[in-house]
């Protein structure tokens, strides 16, 4: 049987798979800072070439924004097996504060932990890491057996952490050539190490970011103090204003198209291998800070939020300096569960924010800012229980469904616009510091993720 | 009369005391950020040429800070005269935002304008060109008369705007050097443009700074998002807990110290020319936003403030990062009036904020900043109705006492080690922008302002 093969070609050729997965990493292909427009160009140019060199058909695809990599290699002649679309991106975070990395973030380095090896380097699990363990799956397949398991289209896009702008239009343009029978993703983690995991339902988003006005100009606190609004202490009362004491959003109507996590899924994640003490300890909690009523697993994959990712105005350097500023600026997130409607919780958002505006201040919002629903996979499909069946025998753990506190919208558009069912794998862990400094990937997870795919190609085509 | 000569001197020499003023703001001597210490000390140096080209014993004074500026002249030989001391500082604020300004903060300019010719650059105001009336008052008369009316020290900092940190132990230490009869100085404003005014009570100040920290680490706001505490959202539920809805700060025991104006006072500042109307409305209020129940002129003359000065944490750049932060950090001043204790302010602050800690967020304080009482005026001396004369006749409208909504410590610290009354005289307006870009000085006020100083003198010494 020639799996066999594929997998001890995968484990002989991983010096070689780790140096390529190193050569992309180099790459800092930010995709949210326009500074970076031309390593993402690099980043699509490698990869172009790596899927030629697999005998893809493969090209970067110019967009408005960083372009897209699309490639297509044909299964055995002869043969029906499905068509399937795998999906990554090779965009990554930022990297600021650039002084708590130990490392620099663009020369990732294979470190030794207490845990075991990791490849230590922004991009490493995030998603350039995952994106090549199906890449090394196909790569070892065709090394063997000289064909792959069945026709694949590659389809990786450069802003996935800048919202994806590009992404809708290309797709609606492209819709025929990016048809396929199902869509295979690689961007998420495991509920615990060595669980191998699919996920059943990811989060929503909804960015939003704005501008609290004030003075015309900067003021001298003594001068103005007193008789002064302070844009420093509106935005600070309405961000306090947005949840209550009990950690629940207080924006009217926030929960419409929220559910209740059914009894049965819950039993099934609270033995999913989740482990609450060490999700929460690892990063210095003793409790979970959310709504009071719910587990911490709940609070992460079922529950929505509203936080705050940035807040700035006023003197930020060394010492003092007695300014009312004229602004103060806030960016914002809120992940999406059920059926929420992302344009009419945006709308709920700044009415709530405009219904408390103090008289003299005005609230300026980016339009530029998108959001997607939450997203709720078709388990009920066969190729689940084939992917669930492959990922138990690599890892030797039942594969468990879970759900997602991240927000992949990429699965609601290929429903959307494609009519694709997409299935989530991936072999991340929840300490694997992604968006922050210090950001690795296992080399575990590296290994036997290339070796999960592997099976599972092996699975939904036997 | 020699008055009427010197100043004819002035008026003459006017171009030239321009000319010094522009050498003089040409030099970015910013105290509060240590990549300015060189311009620091080329200013100190351009002050000591300056006195003693006047005929001054002028010295460069080191400190662990920037350094002081000394300098002494003898008066009138034979004739018995007092001694005065002037004080100023010659450095500046930050010019952050530098976007906002419309020419370079450093290359000063004569502009005009509709409300008459200015001098636009940052220090023009507070306190370069305010100090420089002072200077070239005694100029002209050494001009005219071969000497200067009383004997004079010169007393220049360069720390003003960063808390003076070196000033209290230069004192101490030359305190015999310092000693005079009364002191003089120009950092303050007229109550309305024209008005002349004297300074007879003004603001104190304690300088706070903290971090709120929360995770360990930054945390990805899908993976964590619900569970974890934001510190960006701890510090906002912090920073909307120092006011209650009257606008009345809700630090328990805030206010005590805190003294009602006596209703003689409040007729007098009611009477000062102080427009409300065109102070809200310059800078886009329609209406006062401090405490229900108090005018405009006593918010900001009479009452305490808690302000925050700057607020940032999370991501600033362009787009999203949906980041949880690991830190959130804070700027704030109070401004203190009556006899309210900075040190036991300091205390009930921190007490407020720790107290309403989330479990699991800790509160990091900055310990080297400092603070300052109120300072009232003795204004009872003979001296300051000699200089409401001398101001009278220069402005052609009466002079009058009027409170500060700034903190000027120095006047607190001459009484306090050198037992030493200060009488406080500007010519700032309150359109001038300090702290502010675009910061200004009107041509009428410098003028004015060296003439009005050269009254002073011979009213003093007459």
């Amino acid at each position: 049987m020639s799996l066999d093969a594929v997998l001890a070609r995968i484990d002989s050729d991983m010096p070689q798979a780790m140096d390529r997965l190193m050569e992309l990493l180099r790459i800092p292909s930010i995709s949210t800072d326009p500074a970076y427009a031309k390593p993402c160009q690099e980043a699509a140019d490698w990869l172009v070439a790596d899927l030629q060199s697999l005998g893809a058909r493969a090209e970067k695809r110019l967009t408005s924004g960083h372009p897209m990599v699309v490639g297509h290699i044909d299964g055995p002649e002869g043969k029906d097996t499905p068509h399937l679309l795998f999906y990554g991106h090779y965009d990554v975070q930022p990297v600021d504060p650039l002084d708590l990395w130990h490392t620099d973030p663009f020369q990732p380095e294979l470190q030794d932990t207490p845990k075991g090896q990791v490849i230590r380097g922004r991009g490493s699990s995030d998603d350039k890491g995952q994106l090549m363990t199906f890449v090394e799956a196909c790569r070892a397949y065709k090394a063997v057996t000289g064909t792959l398991p069945c026709r694949i289209t590659f389809f990786f896009e450069g802003e996935e952490e800048s919202g994806s702008p590009s992404l809708v239009p290309f797709m609606e343009e492209n819709a025929a050539e990016l048809k396929a029978d199902l869509a295979l993703i690689c961007d998420t983690s495991m509920v615990a190490p060595g669980v191998p995991s699919i996920a059943s339902q990811l989060r929503g988003m909804v960015k939003e970011e704005f501008t609290i006005h004030g003075p015309r100009i900067d003021l001298h606190s003594g001068h103005y103090g007193g008789p002064a609004l302070n844009p420093l202490r509106e935005i600070s009362r309405l961000i306090a204003s947005f949840h209550d004491d009990t950690g629940r959003v207080a924006v009217e109507g926030f929960y419409e198209g929220v559910h209740e996590v059914p009894d049965d899924l819950l039993r099934q994640w609270e033995n999913s291998g989740f482990d609450e003490d060490e999700y929460l300890t690892s990063v210095g909690f003793t409790e979970p800070h959310g709504e009071d009523g719910y587990s911490t697993l709940v609070q992460q994959w079922a529950r929505p939020t509203l936080e705050v990712n940035g807040l700035w105005g006023g003197y930020q350097g060394v010492g003092t300096k007695t300014v009312i500023p004229a602004e103060a600026h806030c960016k914002v997130t809120c992940r999406l569960v059920g059926d929420m409607d992302p344009d009419a919780l945006r709308r709920k958002l700044r009415k709530h924010v405009e219904d408390r505006l103090t008289p003299d201040a005005r609230v300026e919002w980016n339009d530029d800012l998108d959001g997607s629903p939450a997203a709720v996979m078709n388990i009920a499909r066969p190729e689940f229980e084939a992917a669930r069946q492959a990922l138990s025998d690599e890892w030797n753990r039942e594969a468990v469904f879970v759900g997602m506190g991240g927000s992949i919208p990429i699965a609601g558009f290929f429903k959307e616009i494609l009519g694709l069912d997409s299935m989530l794998i991936g072999f991340a862990n929840e300490d694997d510091a992604i968006h922050s400094p210090n950001e690795k990937y296992n080399v575990e997870s590296f290994q036997k993720g290339v070796r999960s795919w592997a099976r599972v190609l092996d699975e939904l085509t036997g």
